[in-house]
């Protein structure tokens, strides 16, 4: 049994295809026969929906351009397994698939659901004396997983948000004449680090964000206000970044009171008003000036066109890391970027046990929120900024980026 | 008198500033004195609000990083003259500067009120006998100028939207499995050129929105519902592209149709909700799917990090262009773009009348739009495609793009 499968799962990023690559590059490297892509996930595994890599990535170029092509190449899936002690039916079928392919290694690249299915995977093969080896390997916008220093996919986003951060302000700079207020919403319930990543765009030629606001502190309306009107003594154009997951003390999102302030619309759909929304509105009925909110919405997770080479590289790398320890062997682990050290920065790979991950959101330290929770110090910059080094441009075909796409 | 004066108005673009380098540039080259910015166009120079550009772009390097720079450098304001044939004052306020200054050569670099301002300065200045000369240099990511092919800021805006939508598209069908409907909201209230940009997506390895709908052709919600419920039949993932401007048969926006069945929020403010935002309501209602409304909102027209080459060198030959007419002695004209030669695409400079221009809005032409307004033809495709061509990459410090800022 030497074939490999690998599957991709959760949210997309401009880096979870790099991971792909690393998988694959690595599995041939070490003499997998096959390497089966999964489609759409186990969800596609489980009705046998595979490809086999060999017929798709047959050469350099195309593996270069799988690195360069943001989102999930093999399609996703939000499948959570049922746990394997009440429900075995399920693991049955996978295993016996596993066992039709002759697969030695399965790799799973994702986030903490993703990392919860290698678990489950793990302890039922463990229970049965499968030698079928299972490791994860890390992907996630969010930055939220526990044992790694940082994950693939929050770098390329980091980067995108700082640059547009940066490019917003200047945007909104050019009426210097009168009081503007912009609030942008940034992806992450409940883990602010992508939020915080606007702060980024702060140097000599960048303010960067007036106020940040991150979901790891309770938000409160009228300190808010207070903040703005003091802000609005001293200049004229406000850059606020708020999380889309921000909340009061009492736990309920501030876009829930947009909602709750709205009516049932024509069709009978309560709208979710976004977050950004919300509080441009309360500005303008506060202070009387011009307001903008800006969602950065998808826009943020799959802008493969200004990724970071370091993220590109590290996703590569614990794509290559994870199928290298199941093909030696190893099962229940994921691969992990370990900052070994801080300047000049070096990441090396690890690997951590799966058990201690899946099911545990690393959240931004309080201390490194400051201001009254507007802020955020320079302990995060130095943290995020090696992250978004280097510039991964794509592949060009006539004036846009080329993207490899399965048919 | 051999000064030349510059002003940036309206509102920004991703190379409004490479205009303003082609003004620099040639004024220099032609023997110009003193050249000077307006900032926050003529409103600043009311207040002889002014810079020495000599003291703030004296070397290549920093002119580069002008033109890598988005927004308007100068700064920028929304100031509509009067008619001199009724309000004499200011205008003799602005000629009595402009002789303090001893200005030859004024440049104003914007959109359909920036002409307006040129054609009333021209006017004015012809009927009291001054030498000065005044000419426009083209500048709006609309794309709805006269006399002129197309306009700097559109490519590198129509650009960054096609690459956007690709990669959106790309996030989207990721969950292949289930069916979606995305739609994009982009910017132009009356004219569609940024919405049709979206088709630029179309290709080999993508699809393009299904469905795009611009302002141009009035919006039936009924005939949409059609469509989408006929395209669901066929496919899982639909992506739609609409103009904030799309307006139904009597005239209506469809964004007002948001508002109205909106009751005010808790600050007693009626929020304005987006088309997009209203139409994934329409559509979740309809056919009970995943909606996502994505707003582009400032993203798009300050996205220099992915300009266009074309665009940029566009924009600085047009700045040149008309400061070397200004200063040859010809007054009352705008530069244009004329498309010498379809293909290979060649662009020539020229030179307008400006009462040609101003107060005129030039749509994309309804032949152009086809399946019962839901599409744009191949027509358009060719028309815009050797404008996005060639990426001007920002100069890059620390991870993110560096802007030249006026303090």
């Amino acid at each position: 049994m030497k074939n490999v499968i690998v599957g991709q799962s959760g949210g997309p990023s401009s880096v979870i295809n790099s991971s792909l690559a690393g998988v694959y590059c690595r599995a041939k490297a070490m003499g997998a026969d096959k390497v089966y892509g999964m489609r759409n996930g186990i969800q596609g595994f489980l009705e046998e929906q595979m490809v086999d890599l060999d017929t798709v990535l047959g050469s350099n170029e195309l593996v270069k351009l799988l690195r360069k092509t943001p989102a999930a190449y093999l399609g996703s899936c939000r499948f959570k397994l049922p746990d394997p002690e009440k429900d075995t039916a399920l693991f049955e079928k996978i295993f016996s698939l596993l066992k039709k392919y002759e697969i030695a290694a399965f790799i799973y690249i994702g986030g903490n659901d993703s990392m919860d299915t290698i678990r489950k995977l793990t302890d039922y093969g463990q229970k049965i004396g499968s030698p079928i080896c299972f490791v994860g390997a890390p992907k996630t916008i969010d930055n939220d997983l526990a044992e790694t220093d940082h994950t693939p996919g929050f770098g390329s986003a980091a980067k995108f948000i700082a640059a547009m951060t940066k490019e917003a302000i200047r945007d909104e700079v050019v009426y210097s004449t009168n009081k503007t207020i912009y609030i942008m919403e940034i992806m992450g319930r409940n883990a602010g680090w992508l939020t915080a990543a606007t702060a980024l765009a702060r140097g000599a030629d960048c303010p960067g964000p007036d106020l940040i606001y991150l979901p790891e502190v309770p938000f409160d309306l009228q300190a808010f206000r207070a903040k703005v009107a003091a802000l609005l003594e001293k200049k004229n154009n406000l850059m606020i970044a708020v999380s889309e997951g921000i909340h009061d003390a009492s736990g309920t999102f501030i876009c829930e009171y947009a909602d709750a302030d709205k009516a049932v619309d024509a069709f009978g759909h309560k709208q979710m008003g976004g977050t950004a929304t919300y509080l441009t509105a309360f500005c303008e009925k506060e202070f009387g000036c011009k307001t903008r909110a800006i969602e950065f919405s998808t826009l943020q997770r799959c802008a493969a066109h200004f990724a970071s080479q370091t993220d590109v590289n590290e996703a590569f790398q614990s794509g290559d890391k994870a199928v290298e320890a199941a093909l030696s062997g190893r099962t229940g682990l994921m691969a992990t970027l370990l900052r070994a050290n801080e300047v000049p920065y070096v990441c090396e790979i690890g690997l951590a046990d799966v058990h201690h991950i899946s099911n545990v959101e690393r959240l931004v330290p309080l201390e490194w929120i400051t201001e009254e929770g507007s802020q955020v110090s320079d302990d995060f910059i130095r943290y995020a900024l090696p992250l978004i080094q280097g510039e991964s441009y794509p592949v060009m075909e006539n004036g846009l980026p080329k993207h490899l796409v399965l048919k």
